[in-house]
């Protein structure tokens, strides 16, 4: 279907400051200028922001379940010990329904394309077939080399069954979970599966508490990032790195040196009181920085809007300068940065021809929006992720309306109750 | 009309961890026990949180005129100077329109009392007899004591007018601006006016930047709240200051020893990097600690559940505590510590037989709220604004099913926009 989104206040995200009125042209999934271009559908835009739809760099999708569940933890750590257990009792239907839930409500908030670490993925996948979104599904490497070796075949099948199915919408990045569980010698393997299957990235979470950072320090004499650096394990590979909160200045380098991308999870950080990532310093190092929610069980939700109104927050007062980061920065962030660190920006992260249609409308005939004055400033410090109004992915409506179109989201909450009741029950 | 909210998951504020299913009885606009009610409406709350209606208890509410506007202003003065000027052209329309504006977004974000500090405030007072609101106007002193005493014979019209009016649902603060635009000599006119008329309370800005600390100590010697209390600008009055970012020890045990009220402006303090206000700290001691949006120019907007959760990150992360405040405490700061400031306490703020029927619905049956699990922990880090379904001041719908009933939206967002292009061709 051709669709015309007609007299939007329209936010590329090619430029700085950049915003226009005008019409976005949708032919067979992309944007076009085609002069003989015919729309099957017109949609009057004229009280909505038209933008790019946004990119969750970091979530654990199906971690849905363990939402408001044992937030009274004192640490990371403390938190993960009673969590843990209830994820070895997890079964492919809770997977399946938590991740179709994580998928609406990524939808209901403007995001189509996310960068997720879980387990079960097909359940995922086939979620995903169906929602209409776009993600890279991490391959977990988690344990020692042996364990991940283990895992090897399956996520061999994964690949081979799912790779750039629906249309391109599956990528896979090979994930190891984090040096705390995970040892260099599997994150080896996982630089050698990337090496044999081109277009794979590198997914870890990196330096997110100093607990982390003081383990490695002790057991090997260097921050984790360093550590692991030096070891070799990111070698000719894309990779994209969660958190990033405590790396030195040494590490900074590292990672502006060999293009690695950061994924800052503000809220994830703050409430589990991790720290605060020195976003303002990486973006001035030029280091491409995305934004992610972390899963919904140390967030609580999945909503890009809110974790860009923190990250603009949290970095004005931690720099004590209110333009520590722009509002466009921040939208980048949100958009294209994650594009390019999920190496999709050929493709999604700006409104421009030629790319699909990955885009949001959203509704600015609201209270809390009027007058709108600044576009850039209302994205970020005073839009909700519930303007949210339409969702194209590929040119596909998503959402219409606020009505998502590609699940019976009345279903989709009822089975994730029924799963985690039963989860626990077992 | 007599409602009765049926089989609500009900979280009443008064103890800590306390919620039950029930049902909440309104009569004559109180909640009430009364075995022989009679409902006239039923409201079934299976899906619905019910917990008393939040309380802003500091903002500027016709500041909606400059939302998102002139935002890249390096500091809170720089950014002051952009403002005034424009504040000089008001006229009474644009203070009628920008408040019943204000209202619409407090109450679509469940919010029914707020505690204002502006000018031409008889425009605010009337837009909130009709909104059906409840607020706490402030007589605000600008400028030396001539100025002041020049405001007074208008302030005494005010309050004559208006005090007690709409069933009590409007009260009077004397509102001094600041110690950096308002001397002490001000202050003292102010504290004479309350002292004659009883129930008038003092709500001023104190030690919101670096900037205004620096300036009162290299003028007096001593820090704001120091030098205006050792001046006697408070005694014997019912005091609430705005943000007390930077009070020192000794001033927080002056808060402590004179009960005065702190409100804390999360949005507004990060965004213009004023600091983060040791909230945790002030609440150790004991003090009442409320909430606040500020107005919706330094902020940008008027969401309470969105000040909840960055209060709650904020506290979390610049303590690296994340039980540094507890979702319960945060809660307190939004509802029953804004009533104890605006000494409403007896009538709002719980739900309790007796108490007026202040009181939000809130729909669960949302793709964010799935899994609910810990509720407390879901209206901190998981519910938004939007969430807020049916909203009740006095017994009094004034939002059901997320339709504002007192005001006609499309017309107050157009004749706003109107206001403000109007005040920028001025």
């Amino acid at each position: 279907m051709n669709t015309l989104i007609k007299n939007a206040l329209i936010v590329p995200m090619t430029k700085d400051g950049y915003t226009y009125r005008g019409d976005v042209k949708i032919e067979d999934g992309k944007i076009t200028d085609n002069p003989n271009f015919k729309a099957d559908k017109i949609i009057d835009a004229t009280d909505k922001i038209c933008m790019p739809s946004l990119v969750n760099t970091h979530t654990h999708s199906s971690m849905e379940l363990m939402r408001n569940y044992k937030d009274t933890s004192p640490d990371l750590m403390s938190w993960l010990s009673e969590i843990f257990p209830l994820e070895d009792k997890l079964v492919d239907n809770d997977i399946k329904w938590a991740s179709k839930l994580a998928m609406a409500e990524m939808i209901q908030s403007g995001c189509t394309a996310f960068n997720d670490m879980y387990f079960m993925q097909h359940n995922t996948c086939d979620a995903l077939l169906e929602s209409g979104m776009r993600a890279t599904i991490g391959l977990t490497f988690f344990g020692n080399a042996e364990t991940c070796k283990d895992r090897s075949k399956i996520h061999e099948e994964l690949y081979s069954k799912y790779n750039n199915k629906g249309n391109g919408r599956i990528k896979f990045s090979v994930a190891p979970h984090a040096i705390y569980t995970t040892p260099a010698e599997s994150y080896k393997l996982a630089k050698e599966w990337i090496i044999e299957h081109p277009g794979t990235i590198l997914h870890t979470h990196m330096s997110e508490t100093m607990t982390e950072v003081n383990g490695v320090l002790k057991d090997f004499g260097k921050e984790p990032l360093k550590y692991l650096y030096e070891e070799g394990v990111f070698d000719g590979i894309d990779v994209v790195l969660a958190h990033g909160v405590h790396l030195t200045e040494e590490e900074i380098q590292i990672c502006k040196d060999n293009n690695f991308s950061i994924v800052h999870n503000p809220s994830s950080n703050c409430k589990l009181a991790s720290g605060i990532a020195p976003i303002a310093k990486f973006l001035k190092q030029g280091i491409n920085v995305a934004l992610g929610t972390d899963g919904s069980s140390s967030n609580n939700n999945l909503n890009m809007f809110e974790e860009m109104h923190l990250a603009a927050m949290i970095s004005n007062v931690s720099n004590m300068n209110p333009m520590a980061t722009t509002p466009y920065q921040i939208l980048e962030m949100a958009t294209i940065n994650g594009a390019k660190a999920l190496k999709i920006d050929d493709k999604v992260g700006t409104i421009e021809v030629g790319k699909d249609a990955d885009i949001i409308l959203i509704d600015i005939n609201k209270s809390h929006l009027t007058p709108l004055n600044d576009p850039l400033s209302a994205l970020v410090y005073a839009i909700q992720g519930s303007d949210v109004d339409t969702v194209f992915c590929q040119g596909n409506i998503l959402m219409e309306n606020r009505k998502l179109l590609t699940m019976d989201i009345d279903e989709v909450i009822k089975k994730t109750n029924e799963c985690w009741k039963d989860l626990l029950s077992r």
